[in-house]
């Protein structure tokens, strides 16, 4: 057996890789008999299928509910396409395990608590003029109130704000139309002062909940914490929101459930939280005028809390910025019409779902006709001279999305587990479908902005039950995606959820997210600024201060430089490593063994790592992400010392035995190689290929790893001039892996542009 | 506005739920047309589209990479339904934020340390003679050399257990035909003592690879350490493993790389360990009796290496249980053909299969014809003289699996970006097909066991680069589904992995595995015995000793019991929650804000989260599963007091202004309700509803829930008749809510019979 190159293989591949487009033996027909197919499951398959290579229409951004993280999936072919860490730890990623994203995490601590986990609930896309401009993706944590940012850019997590005065919260996050503050709401009543105990005897007096208003300062792409305010609330769990737009911009609503404030103590035999918070018929919309509270805390109308502003509800009532409306009892969703004319809200216990007019709440506010207070003074207006109309969908009316169609809607029924379509202005239902089972949210495309887009609805159901093969006692979620460009509602696709609960999605056109694939060299991802430990090829290197080894390193297809690391035990390490790639796809990871430190490095990202060297020994280090065919060959040592030790004299690295034959036979090995190469370059450039930008990054890339082969060749030569057989015969095998690498490239080129038609143009 | 009950949304369900199923209005060639369809196409969409309710066929396990988590989807739809938590930390399903799965976790401490990620690469799924038992599922940690075991039953993770001489491992976990053991092998060469540093210039001497044989007992379903033990090897680069079957049943094999011993040191001038472990034409074989080895084993004939029992390498020679033959270079898969006679190996640097015959291996050893031995000594045998056959197939071969046609292979070629479909007995190519891009391992149904179900195969490709809407520099791995029933494969649906990058997979007929849908009342998941923590309802305390509060509580539609837990400042805190519901997906969550504990509670669970309440304060806690349409109010409060916090005199919690007229509509409205849960009853059981296992669950659920109302009553009746309309309206509202979550089984149950052809038996 002889290595024989990689000629003979280049034609191996040539010749039969195009022969397996012939297709299978199998009928349509057959197929769907042999499966049992309808022409409606192949109509929906055919509506849902995505080929090879082609683009879903839609991104939807979806909460991973307790997974803490926001997953990414297309529609309409319902795949995942990514899960984003986001208050979770997440070590694919690196997120959590290098340090520029545990200063990321590090923003969310509470009270000095690490906090490794996050409950999301609502993904809010940023907007322009009240339409998706695909910039940015904002997500709330409910068990530990907080608001992360992720950048659409990279789909990347860059802050975690603690909200300073919530103990819990829901209703968030919404963005105002031009996305200058992002909202969030309280949902379980508390204290609004940290580390500060009322009894539940005091519930109604020192409980309280409350909305916060953070602003969002787009150039850095960060919330502006010192220029956001809250607004105190009385303690009725506050729950959804959003804002207003176009003639009710300005203002934003809030929903409620449990106004009873009643507390339970099923142990002490008063009943539950579940009879107590929904024995009345009414809960109360928070209707408040953001622009205007904007102008009371620039004109310091606050109360320091937490060091954090709050508008109190005295100042709030005072200054006519706050306003309730009963609604129907426990809803969940509050949700303003495309056209910014009526708010609709659907109470989860009762049938209906009621449609409120702005226009007729700012003539009351402007009448100053208010039909009483409630408890804390706050003015409440009529729900009946404030409705527009009152639709009865069915049970449990729980969240409402918006059709491209004027007056449009559709409404997900809970207890039903139905979906609702019905007109809003005209107040009629319009068709229903079943979902399977118990829809909590859903979404439309694009559907809580001014611009809906219509064609897809998914039904976020909270109960999967038999939908899916089982997979033990907890079971995943389902998302069905529903066709809604016809009158008639159909049912497209079952799509699993495999982690995490998700609470609320939102649905992007694809065409507007100009996501990048690389960053410029050196970059610290989670600050979108040049690392300061970023390094260039031949800038490596490693320095010891004190007890502290720092090692400026680079990772390439497929080494790292450097590939031994001393240090002795005690020693704190500290790594930074940069990847040099340009080409996309092109990731490495790295890890030291049972060190608990993980690096995901993109194309241009710096990270580092950094822990005690607390354990003499070995340790290797190797590349996590399979980069070439030299993967596996991608490691290095971390060497850890007992204090003070010194090599013995004279000990010198074993020799290989190699020998002026050995280094014509590699020689040859690179002439056959090249050979090939120059033969699938004349191919690739015989062809239209710079018509084609995929290809031309591969050809790129393969022109790169080539362009490193003449100062390796150089190392070879020297070294045979001096007869090291050994120094001459690894460097020029490292000469043959860049071609490797070349040819790798060249072939994927070549196949790319055989099968999609490339042209000869010489 | 009035809540106008059940009656008439339950007549608006049933009115408009059917005419939903109607067809939409474009047919199927608009379709094809409007999404740029072709033929093939088509029937791809027909071959892998699995309408709603219905199952796939087979079930993959996939290593999640470096996500740590094992990936559990469905083929042929390509649907994840689950990422399963086994060494990283994962909140959704509570695990390592719960003490029981942090007793497993624990198990994976290395030298002290707690490691909370891993990186996941080979997959096993337990065997009963040689053929897939769908039992148990192995999977190791590359990074941190372990190995997990996860239960079938109800796909959660057991066990962890810590190789004891390994400083990283890749050849595992491969099980032994029959299960009794698990084969790990290390991967890069390090010194097998803990804490023991060597320095890199006695790399031959001191530094060690081996395979280690983990003895798993099959009816506590753990692995047994104790009973476990390794084999010494030399510093070669350990990587794949199988186990010999059938005729060659006793032996195990594993393959290497950098049989060079090379030692890098870029930064030091030496050419990169890429280069010099890639510098000869062939690496080693290492073909074991593992048989024998136990016996060695049993008999004592070991060295205890931290604790650990090892045959080191002269025994290994002596006893005649180790041997080499050389192999083409840096080889990835070893793989056993179904039959057991063949040992196949993929080259990853040559261009060849070699297909190694077991009946000449062992008629080398019997004749003690050996043509050399490596430097410590280990007998080599000739490649060519165990060859059964070599075969070109193209450029980076790597990893080979089977058809359920005898002789029929598929191997993945790395650098050609195809599979390569060969006849291994006659030692020619049949078919290629190209991949979408550079392909590691790759996955055919039960492919690796002796009885390979064909149909499917699924390249587990490194690169996705073009083929899925960008979503940043990290891109998702694409997993192409491949169907293979016919002479040419053809490609059927890329699949994006969302998170980690998958190793290996493997893939079991669907219907071998009988998962569980709930554990018996009380059960600690993790140990699959009653927890000591487990309560009944009715039984629930909190207690008191010295500074520990302890809870034990239980969760049921929406409340749980307690509702408040009390604390000094300083507390330990200990709540155990069981879960009281029987039926399917009834998954409750249970976490207290801020203090980062969260527990999944499937039905029958109960789990325990600890923390310390050290900060003064008002901590909601809350179900975090949307269980109910009560699922928000299912709440309660732990309440942090200062040390020696004393209430006041006669403080007591507001009273509502209940009236008797109150509870009148309260009446009524349980009165309206109860006559359409009813109707429902009286429509299910007036058909074969017992013929549908589904719906039987949901009538049983529906009469749990339906069950609870006595109890209630008879409190709402008390409390009125004492004129405590308080009580009386609350109790009665509870009522209700059992109501309400009757009713939801009632109608899912009803919609279910209608949509599945129930007929009227009276």
């Amino acid at each position: 057996m002889k290595m024989r190159g990689l000629k003979s293989g280049l034609l191996v591949a040539a010749g039969l890789g195009l022969v397996a487009s012939a297709w299978g033996a199998e009928s349509l027909q057959d197929v769907m008999k042999r499966r049992n197919l309808s022409q409606q499951d192949l109509l929906a398959a055919s509506k849902t299928y995505v080929p090879t290579g082609k683009r879903d229409e839609f991104l939807a951004f979806s909460s991973g509910g307790q997974s803490g993280q926001v997953i990414v999936y297309g529609i309409p072919s319902m795949r995942i396409l990514k899960y984003i860490g986001v208050f979770t730890p997440e070590p694919w990623q690196g997120y959590g395990f290098d340090e520029e994203s545990k200063a990321v995490l590090a923003g969310g601590r509470i009270d000095g608590h690490d906090i490794t986990w996050g409950d999301t609930h609502h993904p809010a896309i940023s907007e322009t003029d009240g339409k998706y401009d695909g910039q940015f993706l904002f997500i709330n944590d409910k068990a530990n109130p907080r608001i992360a940012v992720i950048d659409l850019r990279d789909f990347e997590t860059k802050q975690i704000v603690v909200n300073p005065v919530f103990k819990s919260d829901h209703g968030g996050a919404f963005v105002s139309p031009n996305t200058d503050y992002i909202i969030e709401a309280s949902q379980y009543a508390a204290p609004l002062e940290n580390r500060k105990f009322y009894p539940l005897e005091e519930f109604n007096e020192k409980y309280r909940g409350g909305v916060t208003y953070w602003k969002f300062d787009r150039k850095e792409g960060l919330i502006d914490t010192k220029q956001s305010f809250s607004i105190e609330l009385p303690p009725y769990s506050q729950d959804l929101s959003d804002f207003g737009k176009g003639p009710s911009d300005g203002w934003s609503f809030t929903n409620s459930f449990c106004s009873e404030r009643y507390v339970g103590g099923i142990e002490k035999g008063r009943p539950p939280y579940e009879a107590g918070c929904s024995a009345k018929d009414t809960d109360y919309l928070h209707v408040i005028n953001w622009k205007k509270a904007v102008e009371l805390f620039k004109q310091g109308k606050t109360k320091k809390i937490n060091g954090h502003d709050v508008i109190m509800m005295d100042t709030a009532i005072k200054e006519g910025i706050l306003f309730l409306i009963p609604e129907a009892k426990s809803p969940h969703g509050v949700d303003v019409t495309p056209d910014g004319k009526y708010i609709v809200v659907a109470g989860k216990l009762d049938t209906h779902v009621s449609v409120f007019s702005f226009d007729k709440i700012m003539a009351a506010i402007k009448a100053g006709k208010f039909e009483s207070k409630d408890p804390y003074g706050i003015p409440v207006i009529s729900m009946q001279e404030t409705l527009h109309n009152q639709v009865e969908l069915g049970l449990g009316p729980l969240h409402t999305q918006f059709d491209s169609k004027p007056c449009v809607a559709y409404t997900s029924l809970y207890v039903d587990s139905q979906v609702a379509k019905w007109n809003f202005c005209e107040g009629k239902v319009l068709d229903k479908i079943s979902v399977h089972y118990n829809i909590g949210h859903l979404m439309t495309m694009e559907g809580d902005s001014t611009d809906p887009k219509g064609h897809y609805l998914v039904a976020l159901n909270k109960l999967a039950i038999d939908r899916f093969n089982p997979v033990g006692p907890l079971h995943p979620q389902n998302h069905q995606l529903i066709d809604i460009s016809n009158d008639k509602m159909t049912l497209l696709y079952d799509m699993p959820i495999p982690l995490g609960e998700p609470h609320y999605a939102v649905a992007i056109a694809a065409d507007k997210l100009k996501p990048g694939i690389r960053y410029a060299v050196g970059t610290n991802s989670r600050t979108d600024k040049p690392s300061p430990y970023g390094v260039r090829a031949g800038e490596e290197k490693t320095t010891r201060t004190g007890n502290t080894v720092e090692v400026w390193g680079t990772a390439i297809r497929s080494h790292y430089t450097p590939e031994t690391i001393e240090a002795e035990v005690g020693d704190d390490v500290i790594i930074h490593m940069t990847n040099l790639e340009r080409a996309e796809d092109e990731t490495h990871g790295f890890t030291v063994g049972t060190y608990n430190v993980h690096m995901s490095l993109e194309p241009g990202k710096t990270s580092t790592v950094k822990f005690k060297a607390d354990r003499e020994g070995v340790y290797p280090y190797y590349c996590t992400e399979f980069c070439s065919a030299l993967h596996l060959e991608m490691q290095g040592y971390l060497l850890v010392k007992p204090k003070g030790w010194k090599p013995e004299a004279n000990t010198t690295m074993a020799k290989a035995a190699y020998t002026e034959d050995d280094y014509k036979k590699q020689l040859k090995k690179i002439a056959d190689t090249q050979a090939v190469i120059d033969s699938v370059v004349a191919y690739i450039t015989s062809t239209n290929y710079k018509d084609f930008p995929d290809v031309v990054a591969m050809v790129d890339d393969a022109f790169d790893q080539a362009g490193k082969i003449p100062d390796v060749k150089a190392k070879h030569e020297a070294a045979a001039a001096k007869k090291d057989w050994e120094n001459a015969c690894l460097w020029a095998e490292q000469v043959w892996q860049y071609q490797v690498k070349t040819a790798d490239l060249g072939l994927r080129a070549k196949t790319y542009l055989e099968q999609n038609g490339a042209k000869k143009i010489k």
